[in-house]
């Protein structure tokens, strides 16, 4: 176990080191100004305003403010504190001296972020616009590339640019070859052309090629800026007066064999590799009037629950690399989740709520693209109803126990309105719909059980849950099954599961993380990128990569 | 430049080592029996019904046999010969003990061959069934998924599985993982267990499961396929009576620093790591009457011309690995290619000429997911027309020669039918749909300039090309950017050709090249699969496989 150097996620702007935050109305702007020194690991400098996992900690933790904190902000400028220096993107010798699975994990993270982006400004109508305002290289035009709109200032100087391919001899991983494509809508050979270039586009070329929406010279480039944030904010359904509600830390207790929180136990087995995440139901009646709601603010459970499970996430994917399988569980009333559902469903006219909402989708969110085996155990005293029920679906495979002779005790899992539409994946489809391939009509069918509890057997036939043994069987067949898994390879497993996890229907975001990320993954390793000799390696000794020129 | 091994695609059914070709009326029977002892390359024994590329390489020979030379052969039994066992996929031991790039060419190709079969059976109504008439494991399913229907001995012993993943550390990387989900339309959790499992499923499960489509006695099993393969035939748009094409060998010369074909010239620079592939238009006219057609068969051009890059292609991929940018040229009368073109789509109603369109399609689409760099390069005496335009179409980038002062000499290209639908990628778009994401009535706009002789301003202010130089700037921008192309990480560049070449829809097919492809090429080169104690390299020799447990 990692405790020693436990990285966890939380941040106040109080102590940011790189970003501010500035709220004036219905705009705020995130200034990026990274200090050079505050590397979250030692050993390199953040020099150009490039980033690492801290920086980005930050970013994540400023657009949780912005959603929660300030909901009369209704468009977001993405700017940068430098002179003719928007973002040099992913600092790369952080990445030349990064283990691979850091390396990973960190990408991961930032397209998780980006894509919270685009889904807020889905979602909640908040709005961002990417103020470049100088160079804008790698990592930085993808951080554009995931706002609403682009601004290049139009200085003769700065460009936007991909120079990864022939910079560093790996790919622009952080979603930008995908979103050149499918959401840029760029011409292929364009974008070629673009993403071998180390010096990148400019001006009205950019434009022209659909890399940026807008170019504005310096005198008035944050005047345009804000202007256009300030019509977009007109688009945004956010309000327009609101108090905003306080983030409160997480609360989380590390003891010595995992993680206890409120609604949330984290409980590892270091030597099976495994760790049984427990998600509990509210143990009081949860408050459905909004005045109520937003007293209780981060306390209210939805919230509280889905910011834990969220925490609970990045801890365990940043700081136990070897646990490879979660167990997910539950446990609690039934009936309370489905209430706190229901308060949910009931208030998405109010901005709180919809944030909620916002936060619960993407938290379950985060488990899709987990690259961990994950195991529903669905058991006595265990509530796998409604948004919960959405463990269970996530969940590669679920064990459901029987209990023939015992019908008051046995385990039941209930279908609830999260589960028919508000909780879409990034493939757009709800978690039921990804699960029936084959049935068109599945919501259609599932609804008629809705509310009704189902046990073992019944779950089983009709899908919901992979196996129901009995109690006879249900201590070996669970135990065999845990083991099996831990076993396995865990690079076989996270293909296996990238692959099966996302059948059908496909979007921008299932391609950055199922296809662009496994390419980068590839070349990460390979000798070209990481060898003593590879780009990544020697960027900026001024040695040339030394390269095997086979073509794989 | 690797002479000295030549493997070439050339097979014959007189000498078939591995797979019989027998044709009873509408329906043909491919049964495979492997040889043991006849590898393409010495070190293993291929055992088991397990398969290499020589034993594709003669699938693949089959199928274009069925498709030319038995016109009424309306749907195809594969089975095999050995008792109780199917097949056991590709031999591991030859996987073991291969480079990583033979392995990504082995799979590539079988790949191809597998999406063909699903290709004739969309596009010729030649339908498939696969007779599964005992152990069905690994590539061996694959191969069974890429038809139409399944069929399952059922004898309480074989079973068809996938057990890559925990037996060998892989995927089952030959369009396994994305057929169970997107064609068998399997659920999520059910595919997990069943690619976890070593025995795979067998009987009524392997039905219910989704994974075969009948299962049958012994006694009455390949009189069940038979009669099943029968009804298949019925839907099958082949013809009841017609002679078929003999196929003669593909007429190549070896050169020195090449291969010489009639229609296609492959000229390899070693130094420069480039190869120039030239497709040259018809010098006769073309005939269009189906008997004179049919009377050149293998010669006339649309066909011929197809073999002969398809041919080029694959040898290319194949024995010269380092050579990492494919320069695409024509030369010729574009108005020979059109008048083929015209030819082709007068005759789309016989068989011989749809299967020559498929032939095309294929062929060109092989194109598209080549782990090369391709630049078009349109200069002086080029006939980048319909057809042939496609290959322009299909670069990366094109460069195209403008001749301000000489409008005679001045190359142009040229749309014509075949760029609005037939030759459609495996995205199920045309390349013009691929190329213009922005444009959603883009074949309407471009209609308009259909048959209209296109100058390179013209070309390139419309799109249809990348940079038009002039005869000043040609040779120096056309040298530099192929220096420039060539001195890329060839890692990096695979990734990015793969993200960026297919944007916007994605298919079953895409996935499996863009997606299942990338995980599987990962895993490939990881110490868990291929290290001294990984799971690929230990296999069979009784010692257990030594995992590094980190999740990535």
């Amino acid at each position: 176990m990692a405790y020693e150097n436990l990285i966890t996620y939380d941040r106040d702007p109080e102590s940011y080191k790189h970003w501010s935050l500035d709220v004036d109305g219905e705009i705020a702007t995130l200034t990026l100004t990274v200090d050079e020194d505050g590397g979250i690991r030692p050993g390199y400098q953040l020099k150009l305003n490039s980033y690492d996992l801290g920086v980005d900690m930050e970013l994540h933790d400023a657009l949780q403010r912005v959603r929660f904190e300030h909901p009369s902000v209704k468009s977001v400028i993405l700017t940068s504190g430098l002179d003719r220096m928007f973002c040099a993107g992913a600092n790369i010798y952080m990445l030349g001296t990064s283990t691979h699975g850091w390396k990973v994990n960190f990408c991961k993270f930032t397209n998780e972020t980006r894509n919270s982006m685009e889904d807020s400004s889905k979602h909640s109508g908040l709005k961002f616009v990417a103020g470049c305002n100088g160079v804008t290289a790698g990592g930085g035009y993808e951080m554009a590339l995931a706002c609403d709109e682009i601004f290049l200032i139009d200085d003769r100087s700065s460009a936007v640019s991909l120079p990864e391919v022939p910079l560093l001899g790996v790919l622009p991983g952080t979603g930008g070859l995908t979103r050149l494509t499918d959401k840029r809508k760029m011409r292929r050979d364009l974008a070629d052309v673009f993403c071998t270039s180390t010096e990148g586009v400019r001006g009205q070329r950019a434009k022209e090629w659909r890399l940026v929406d807008h170019i504005a010279p310096k005198q008035v480039f944050m005047e345009k800026v804000r202007e256009r944030a300030a019509e977009l904010a007109k688009e945004s359904k956010r309000p327009d007066q609101a108090e905003g509600v306080k983030m409160t830390p997480v609360k989380r207790d590390v003891r010595d064999d995992g993680y206890s929180y409120p609604n949330v136990d984290v409980k590892l087995d270091a030597d099976g590799r495994t760790v049984t995440i427990t998600v509990k139901a509210p143990t009081e009646k949860v408050p459905s009037d909004i005045d109520t709601i937003l007293k209780q603010g981060m306390d209210w459970w939805p919230l509280a629950m889905a910011r834990e499970l969220d925490d609970a996430i990045l801890i365990l994917r940043t700081n136990h690399e070897e646990v490879g399988l979660w167990l997910l569980k539950t446990e609690g009333d039934a009936a309370r989740v489905l209430e706190a559902d229901a308060a949910v469903l009931k208030n998405l006219d109010n901005w709180f709520v919809t944030e909620v909402m916002g936060m619960m989708r993407r938290t379950f969110a985060r488990l899709d693209v987990t690259s961990r085996s994950m195991f529903a155990v669905i058991d006595e005293g265990s509530c796998f109803a409604g948004s919960l029920l959405e463990l269970a679906l996530s969940a590669d495979r679920s064990y459901m126990l029987d209990l023939p002779d015992d019908e008051e005790n046995a385990p039941a899992i209930i279908l609830g309105d999260m589960n028919f539409g508000p909780l879409e994946e990034v493939n757009g489809l709800t978690r039921l719909q990804t699960r029936y391939p084959a049935e068109d009509d599945i919501h259609d069918q599932l609804k008629k059980r809705q509310g009704e509890p189902l046990v073992g057997p019944v779950a089983e036939e009709i899908g919901l849950v992979t196996f129901a043994p009995d109690d006879l069987d249900w201590d070996d067949e669970l135990r065999i099954a845990i083991e099996e898994r831990a076993s396995l390879s865990p690079d076989a497993l996270t293909g296996m599961e990238a692959n099966l996890r996302f059948g059908g229907h496909e979007t921008m975001l299932t391609k950055v993380f199922g296809r662009l990320s496994a390419w980068q993954n590839w070349i990460f390793i390979r000798p070209n990128a990481v060898g003593e000799k590879g780009a990544l390696k020697l960027f900026g000794t001024g040695s040339k990569a030394d390269f095997d020129w086979k073509r794989v």
